[in-house]
């Protein structure tokens, strides 16, 4: 077998995340038929490996070996510079079960006032894994860098977004059009990668 | 960039244990300028991941970033059925640092005594990763079956390979010819996934 992507494949995605889910369908530019691993009744694995491409390896390997599919998962994150890259892959978990990310993005806050930090640099990283059932995977990761900025601001995106403006630029990721995100998001980053490895 | 291994390309190995390095180079059947981390003065980065394949991956991330060649890697381990697969990505640290492998094949044998285990089922992994510089990286398992029994017998391979017989055959790893060894374990289980996905 070869390490390529024909484009038309049926691909498992295995993330439950539908702001998540939605980019990556765009991304992927309608060039494979996309199955939500949720779909298939697959579970979500709990992500106990401590980077983002590891986890997003995890989530691939489950839903690609349950499924006899190829999958694709994602993982993701902000690191904060001055919380020594909090929340990093902890960045769902500090919104909760009920995925409550205005409480996360207080969080964020809350603890740069706690170490007195000035220093608001950021980084957003996507790592994404394509596995092929009982056979090998692909993994790449890509990152984007910017500054926080404190109330949120846009209500367009998911997650941290509207804390985040990308270097270079004054509109957060949460005030941005998606298509201007997604031209320089980690997660694009991370896709040309892919891309430009198994296309 | 395509995901392809050049024969005689020049790769980096991210280990620092001559056993491994050994079969290693077996393995590849000299299709390759092989340089060892060491040789370059690269640190070993500390396993912090839960699964072999993430150790093996991360080992070859660092080595590939910090070189800027072509990087592979290996993470292997025993895991016991009745032990519910210890030691598992533990195996070398069972050895502790002067990587006393009778003491760790004590262990084992103690372990089992303990939990009155009389399914002595185990099994070899080998995670194998290819990282390129700042790019993807590919990453591929292979496992052999097989029964432990004590006491350990034979002063080949490395290990825990006196201890180990593989299903159907009746000379542990340890007296195994390093032939006929590579043949069939686990590590040329995962090295036949990775040609077959990069040569």
């Amino acid at each position: 077998m070869a390490l390529k992507l024909e484009p038309g494949s049926r691909l498992v995605v295995a993330t439950h995340n539908p702001g998540k889910a939605r980019e990556l369908a765009e991304i992927l530019e309608r060039r494979f038929e996309l199955v939500a691993a949720g779909d298939l009744g697959l579970a979500e694995p709990e992500e106990t490996e401590t980077t983002f491409v590891g986890n997003a390896l995890l989530k691939a390997r489950a839903a690609a070996d349950a499924s006899g599919l190829i999958a694709l998962a994602d993982d993701s994150g902000l690191s904060v510079a001055a919380l020594d890259g909090a929340p990093g892959i902890y960045s769902a978990r500090w919104a909760g079960p009920g995925k409550d990310f205005a409480m996360a993005m207080r969080k964020v806050e809350e603890r740069l006032e706690e170490v007195g930090a000035e220093d608001l640099a950021a980084w957003f990283t996507s790592a994404l894994a394509v596995a092929w059932p009982n056979g090998p995977a692909v993994v790449v990761e890509g990152r984007v860098d910017g500054t926080l900025s404190f109330p949120p601001r846009g209500d367009r995106g998911f997650g941290y977004d509207p804390i985040f403006t990308p270097q270079g630029l004054s509109q957060t990721f949460g005030e941005m059009d998606p298509a201007a995100k997604d031209a320089i998001s980690h997660r694009a980053r991370a896709f040309a990668k892919l891309k430009a490895a198994l296309l």
